[in-house]
C-alpha cells in the first residue's frame, strides 16, 4: 500500500527500509536532503514538504522533538492535507501535551492519530525487533497494525488516549536516564575506592542486572566510549524534562528525575549534549574531583 | 572440617545448612536462641556466646550490621578468641570504615580476614547460588574457597583490601535502591496518567529491564506486596546512609544516592522501615497524594 | 497624564490607586468585573477589553502569569493597539523567554517596552514603598520614571534587555522560596528534637537572619497561619518552575531549586496549592510524619 | 575565679581573653603550642594536658569537633580529673549524639554539664557579643551565666537537655550552608544571563534578605574572595552531616541539607575545603560551566 514517512534519521530511516522491503509504495520527506536521497535509491518517492506525502492514506512520522512536529504536522500543512479517514502515526518521543492537543487536532478533522514510541536503537530498528507502545482508538490501530508489525517485534497496547503512550514512553526514558546516571553515580564511587569500574559494571551486568540497558549501558561507562553516540545525553536531558513536566501537570513530585536532570544539564554545560547519554557517567567523576 | 557460624538470620540459617549438608562440623551461635535450636536440630553444635565458635579454625559470620559486627567479633570476644592462623570470613553488609578497622585488628593477630558479602535473597542462599564478593590476602582466601563454593555459585574477586569487597557490595545495593526507587516514580508517574503501574512494570521487565532485580521488586511494587520482607526497607536506608559514608570518605558526591536516603527515611519516618524495600513505592505515591 | 492599567489584583489594585491619588488620569481592564467596579468608584474609567487602555500613551500590566499577558497583550489586541511611541510597561512575573519575545514585538512596532517587575507584598503595594527592578531601553525608561517613583521606594536598574529584569526577579523569588524552605525543614528538624519551632525562629530572626523574608514567612511558619495567603505556595512553585527553565536556557544546573520545586509540587498534590507559600512547612512536617 | 579553658583557635582565643580582662584566673590548654603561649603572654596560666585545667571549678571548652572534644575530654582525662560540683561549659558545635552522651557520662560523676554553641565569627567572639545557646540543669546555668554574659550579648535558653543546644546550632549552620548555598545557585544563574551577581547581591541585601549572614556571605561571593577564611567550607560540610546524621536519628528527611552536603562535599573534592564557606558558589558555577 501507499504509505507515507516522515523523518529519515537514524531510526526513521531503517523503519522506512523495512516498509520498503515488505513490499510497500514510500512516500518520503525528510528536512535535510542527504537521508531523502539514500531512500530514493532504496526505491522511495521523494518529497519537497511535508504535506505531499499526504497522497498516502498513512503517513508515518519519526522526528526529532515537539518543535520538529509541530512544524511538519501543523506549521507544513501535513494534517491539513491529510483527507477524511486517513492515520497518523506518530513514533517520536514527544511530550504529554503536544499529544493530547494533536490527538484533537486530527479528531477534529476526522484523521486517525496513533501514538506509537519505540523503544530500541538503531539497529534494532533496522531489525525489525523494535518494541512499539501504542495507544489510539481501536480502528485506527486496526489499520496499521500489519505495518506496525513490519517494524517491530511486539506491539504494548496502552489504550485509546493517544498521550497515554507517550507517558509509559517518557517513564520508560526515565528509568533508563536513571540507570545510567546510577551506574555513573557507583563508578565514581567504587574508583574513589581504588577499583575499576568495568569490574564493578561486569559484576553486575552478569547477575542482578543483566538486562539490556545495564549491558548496553554498562559497557560504554566501563570503556569510557561515548561517542558516536546511540542514544544523544541532550535527548535524555529533553526526556527527563518532559516527564518532569507530565509529572508536574499530573501533580506527581520526581526527585530522582529532579536530580538527573541536574546532572544532564551540568553534561550539556560541560560540552557534551552530543555524546552518548552514557557520559552522564563523566559529571559524576568530575564533581568528585577525578579528572 | 570444623566451622564456625555466627548469625542464624534469614539469610545466615540457610548458608549454615548448606555447610552441614557438606559434611562439615558446624559450631553455631545467634543471639535469639530460636534459630540456634533449630540449626541443633540439623546437627550443629551450639553456644552461648560468640568467642566459643572459635574452636574452629575458619569462622563465618553474618551479622546485620556495624553494631552487631563490633559486638560479637570485638565486644564479646571472638577475635580475641581465635587463634593465630585462624579465618575470619565476614559475610555481613558493614560500612567501608569498620571492614578497613577489622581487616588491620585481625592482622595484628596474625588472623586472617576475608569479606565475602553476598548478592541474593533468602532463597538463593538456600539454592547455594549466591555471588560472592571477595577481598583478602590470597591465602586466606585460597583456606576458604571450597567453603566458598559451596555457599555461592561464583566468587568474584575485589583485590586483597578487605574493604574493597563491602564498597562493591554497598555500590550494588545503592544501585539496588535506585531500580527500586526508580520504579517507585515511575508507578506514580504513570498512575497520575491514569495507567496501571503493573502494565508499565511488565512492560520494562519483559524488555529492556529484564534483569532479576527489577522483576522481582517490579512484581513487588506491581502488586503492592510489601510484606513479608525479604529485605527490609530499613536495612535499604542502613545501606545507602553507608554508601554516603564511604562516598564522603573519598569525596565522591552521590546526589541520587542522597535522594534514595531522603525517600528511605521517610519511609521509616512513616512505619514502613520492616516493609520490603519495594515499599518505597509507598513514598512516591504518598507525595503525589496518591494514597 | 492619561495611563492605562491592566489587572487589578492583590498588587495592581493598590498600585493602580497610588497613580490615582498621584492626579494622573486612569483607563484601567481587569478580567473580572469587582475589582474593576471598585477602581471605578475611586475615580479610575473602566473598559471592557484590554486593547481599549492603549488610548493612554502609557500601560502598566499587572498580571498573574505567562497566560494572563499573552492573552492580554497580543491575544486580546493591547499591543496592535498601541500606537507607535507608547509605553507599555510589564510589572508581572513572567518568564525571560516571554520577556524577550515581547521586548522584540514592541520594538518591531515601535512601541516602548519596559519591564519592571516588583518586590514586596499587598501592604508594601499600598504603601508605595515597592522595590522595582527595572530593563528596559534609557528613554522609555526616562519617560516613565516619575512614575515608577510613584509606585515604589526604589528603582533598581538592571539594563536595557528587559528579559534581564525578569532573570533577576526570578533569583530573587528562588532565594525567597529557598528561605522558606529552609526554614521549614529546620523547623521540623527541631521539632523532631522535642523543641518549638517558634522558639527557633525567634532566635534566628532577632539574630542572624534578621531579614524581613525570614522575619515574615518566618512567623508565618512559627504560628502555622498559612491563609490568607500574601504569596500563594502555587505562585512560588511557577516561579521557581521559571527560574529552573531559564537556568536550563543558559546551562546552569540548580539543584536547590530542583529540590525546592519537588516540594512546592508536593504540596500542591496534597491540596495547599492556595495556601501562603509559608505552608512549604507542611511538606516538611508530614515527610518527617509529624502530622 | 578560676576558670579552665580548652581550645585556643580563632573563637576560643578571643573568648578566653574576655574572660581573662573580667578578672579571672585562667587555666588555659591548646593542642598546639603557639596560641598557648600567647595567651601566657595575656596573663593565663597554661597546661600540657586537658586534665590538668580540672584544677579550676569551672572549665570552658571550645574544640574543633567531636573527635577533638572526645579526645580531650574522655581519652585525656579532663572528666576523669573534674570534682563532683565542678561545671563542663562545652561550646563546640558537636553531635547532637555525642551531646547526649557527654551529658550522662558527666551526670554519673557528679559534674554539671551546660551546652552553649554560639552564633558569631571571630570579630564578634572578640567584642563580647556572641550570641549564646544554651542548655543543661538549671543550677549549672546558673552557676556560669555571669561567665556567659562576659562571653556573649545575649543567652537563648534551650531547656535542661544539653543536646537541644546542640540541635538548635545544627538547625542554625543548616539555615546557614543553605542561604549561601541559594546565594551561590542565584549568582551563577543571574552570571548565566549576562548580569553581575555583585549587582543581584546588592539588590537583595539591601532589601528583603538585609540580614547580617546574606550581607556577609553574599559580599564575599560578590567579590569571590574566599580567603582567608571565617568559617570554613569543610566545617559546613561537617554541620550540614550532623544536622542529616540527627535528622535521620529523629526521623526528619532534610532533601535540601542533602543537596547541600552533595555540593559541600564538591567543593571538598576540587580542594576548597579550607576556604570560606562562601565558596560553595564555585561549585554552582563549575556546574555551569562558567569556569
Amino acid at each position: 500500500m501507499d504509505i507515507g514517512f516522515l523523518g529519515l534519521g537514524a531510526m526513521g530511516a531503517p523503519m522506512a527500509r523495512n516498509l520498503l522491503k515488505a513490499g510497500h509504495t514510500l512516500h518520503v520527506w525528510n528536512r535535510s536532503p542527504g537521508p531523502r536521497e539514500a531512500l530514493q535509491q532504496d526505491g522511495a518517492l521523494t518529497y519537497a514538504t511535508p504535506r505531499d506525502v499526504a497522497i498516502a492514506p498513512v503517513v508515518f512520522s519519526m522526528l526529532a522533538n515537539d518543535e520538529a512536529v509541530r512544524s511538519a504536522v501543523l506549521d507544513d500543512g501535513l494534517l491539513d492535507a491529510l483527507p477524511a479517514g486517513a492515520v497518523h502515526v506518530n513514533m517520536a518521543t514527544v511530550s504529554v501535551a503536544l499529544a493530547r492537543e494533536l490527538a484533537a487536532l486530527h479528531q477534529a478533522r476526522g484523521v486517525g492519530y496513533v501514538a506509537a514510541p519505540v523503544m530500541g536503537r538503531p539497529d534494532v530498528a533496522q531489525a525489525g525487533k523494535l518494541n512499539l507502545m501504542v495507544a489510539g482508538t481501536p480502528d485506527a490501530i486496526a489499520r496499521v497494525q500489519p505495518l506496525l508489525d513490519v517494524l517491530g517485534a511486539k506491539t504494548w497496547p496502552f489504550g485509546e488516549a493517544p498521550e497515554q503512550a507517550n507517558a509509559i514512553k517518557l517513564a520508560v526514558n526515565f528509568c533508563l536516564a536513571s540507570a545510567v546516571g546510577t551506574m555513573g553515580e557507583a563508578s565514581a564511587f567504587v574508583r574513589g575506592h581504588g577499583l575499576a569500574p568495568a569490574d564493578f559494571i561486569e559484576l553486575i551486568t552478569s547477575t542482578v542486572f543483566a538486562a539490556p540497558v545495564y549491558q548496553g549501558y554498562g559497557g560504554l561507562i566501563a570503556r569510557e566510549q561515548y561517542s558516536p553516540a546511540g542514544f544523544k545525553l541532550a535527548l535524555g536531558l529533553k526526556d527527563v524534562r518532559l516527564a518532569l513536566a507530565a509529572g508536574e501537570a499530573t501533580q506527581v513530585p520526581m526527585p530522582l528525575a529532579s536530580t538527573l536532570r541536574d546532572g544532564l544539564l551540568e553534561g550539556v554545560a560541560h560540552g557534551d549534549g552530543e555524546l552518548d547519554l552514557a557520559a552522564l557517567a563523566k559529571v559524576s567523576a568530575r564533581r568528585a574531583g577525578q579528572r
